[in-house]
């Protein structure tokens, strides 16, 4: 049976073919799209729908919900390098409950003001509680950073600390968190995507994808995307104290494995990483190396392991 | 309790506000909302959430899924005046079954040719039947066709005929339809957005909307955007021979409350229907006037019948 890619790509990517695609520079099968509108200018967007049971818990905080709704969607113009607009919101709730929608509102609005995204639209209705977010930004024609740059050598960096947010998904029922379980709760509930570093690398990184499934299945897009594969340095991935207090041995793993950081991971040549401003160089940490073949292999110092580049499949999972 | 609009207006509306709004010049409460993306063009987006059960029936023949779900969509750029590009798709699904998913993508790469719409990206993700369409249209700059333009005075004029899509709801399961019945099914499986329509009125119509939840209740939004009433008189609604000989008398209570037609509802300052090329002029009815006031009012010959312009609201039916 095919995985959700493979049905995606069999039967929907020659839709992307009809109608006036001359103005859809970019269709399916990168973080966002790209729709060249004007001399100077490329709009980019992407959709991101969010089930209630499958991508945040049942009777989940509301007002989390709002920030992370955003938050999850707005890492997609991050991983494009693109300047934040506006969103769009298409909210399936079960029931009208007012306290419900003021906290959601809540939160949805710190995000938007922290990000710097307007709502421009929205359709509400009736049904099981989905949502479904659609962000705009805009790039200098030309200038997206998609999956497809990557280049053998480039070097392999990510921003921030990985796997907090997966260590988290055991303490998401703790009612007396320490501090250690309050910090990976934190970038769970509240993760910051990178929007500043994301148009900041415009013209540096060669390609670049946000970590929302896990390290190694993003990569993993760059990869099959450019027709390469890596060499990871376990050591070298970049681990918070709190997340090697709570998890000891299991951090590393988390890191590469784990969802929901919405940190960037982007590859940049090494004549490049060597003339970065220091301001970039400073939110980035190189784990690794772009080289020729296909997967991800990674250095466990005593031994290495290879693992297939395939993504997170939300029919196989 | 606040129904769905006061609710998405009090608790929503503020986030219009914030961030880089400049770009965006309507947010929310049109058809679309449109976005400042050059000197000469702004794009004009609208997002619509289909949930099963709610906006199409439970096992609902998926090929006709796919050309309905782009149809609503799209019939938001027409109520615009929108010119298509292409729109995203995020698809909720309780299973990834193949047949369903071919069949659904048949349905619906059938609409994106026929509109003109191509595929420009999507998220596919699991749980209960649920698709968000977005679709992107372009107008030149300024020429977009709001709610809120509607003078006393004007024409009011829809295209097509009305009240079909409604009938068929009571034949959806009608296993040996008669032609009748089959005209009224084919209005509600295949509606036909008015694009051509929608473009060719741009600086003609005042005002424009979709009759998506049924022609009083959409009229209402140009009514309550713009600051006046409407008087329709019943005898000029335009009713197909199918629609009459299926229903009789119950065909105008049909075509002024039943939704899913997709027709569109505009005003035309009388001076301008006078000179409008009779290549348009031929594919509307006037059916009544703007006239100052609250609501809409219906001449039925020997009564008239005061109606308040409140839409379906999804919270309350």
């Amino acid at each position: 049976m095919m995985g959700e890619f493979e049905l995606i790509r069999h039967y929907f990517f020659p839709i992307a073919e009809v109608g006036n695609a001359s103005s859809v520079l970019l269709g399916p099968g990168d973080d966002c799209a790209i729709q060249r509108i004007g001399p100077d200018l490329d709009l980019v967007f992407s959709v991101d729908a969010l089930v209630e049971g499958v991508h945040f818990p049942h009777h989940y905080d509301p007002e989390k919900l709002g920030w992370r709704s955003l938050a999850v969607a707005a890492s997609d113009l991050a991983a494009m390098g693109a300047d934040p607009v506006c969103f769009t919101l298409a909210l399936t709730l079960p029931d009208a409950n007012p306290d419900w929608l003021s906290a959601y509102a809540r939160g949805l609005a710190s995000a938007a003001r922290r990000f710097g995204l307007s709502l421009a639209g929205g359709d509400t209705t009736r049904g099981p509680l989905t949502l479904s977010m659609q962000v705009h930004g805009t790039v200098p024609k030309g200038e997206a950073i998609l999956r497809s740059g990557a280049q053998v050598g480039d070097c392999i960096c990510v921003s921030g600390t990985l796997g907090e947010a997966g260590a988290a998904l055991d303490h998401l029922e703790n009612d007396s968190p320490g501090p250690e379980v309050q910090a990976v709760l934190r970038k769970y509930h509240f993760p910051e995507p990178r929007l500043a570093l994301g148009t900041a690398l415009r013209g540096f990184a060669t390609a670049a994808v946000d970590v929302s499934d896990g390290l190694v299945a993003d990569l993993g897009h760059i990869l099959e995307a450019s027709g390469v594969a890596a060499s990871i340095d376990a050591s070298r991935l970049p681990l918070s104290q709190h997340l090697k207090r709570l998890v000891g041995q299991s951090a590393a793993g988390l890191a590469l494995n784990a969802g929901d950081d919405y940190e960037l991971c982007v590859t940049v040549p090494p004549q490049v990483w060597a003339i970065l401003p220091e301001k970039i160089r400073r939110e980035l940490t190189v784990i690794g190396e772009v080289v020729a073949g296909e997967g991800v292999t990674i250095d466990w110092g005593d031994h290495t392991e290879n693992l297939s580049a395939g993504g997170y499949d939300h029919f196989r999972n």
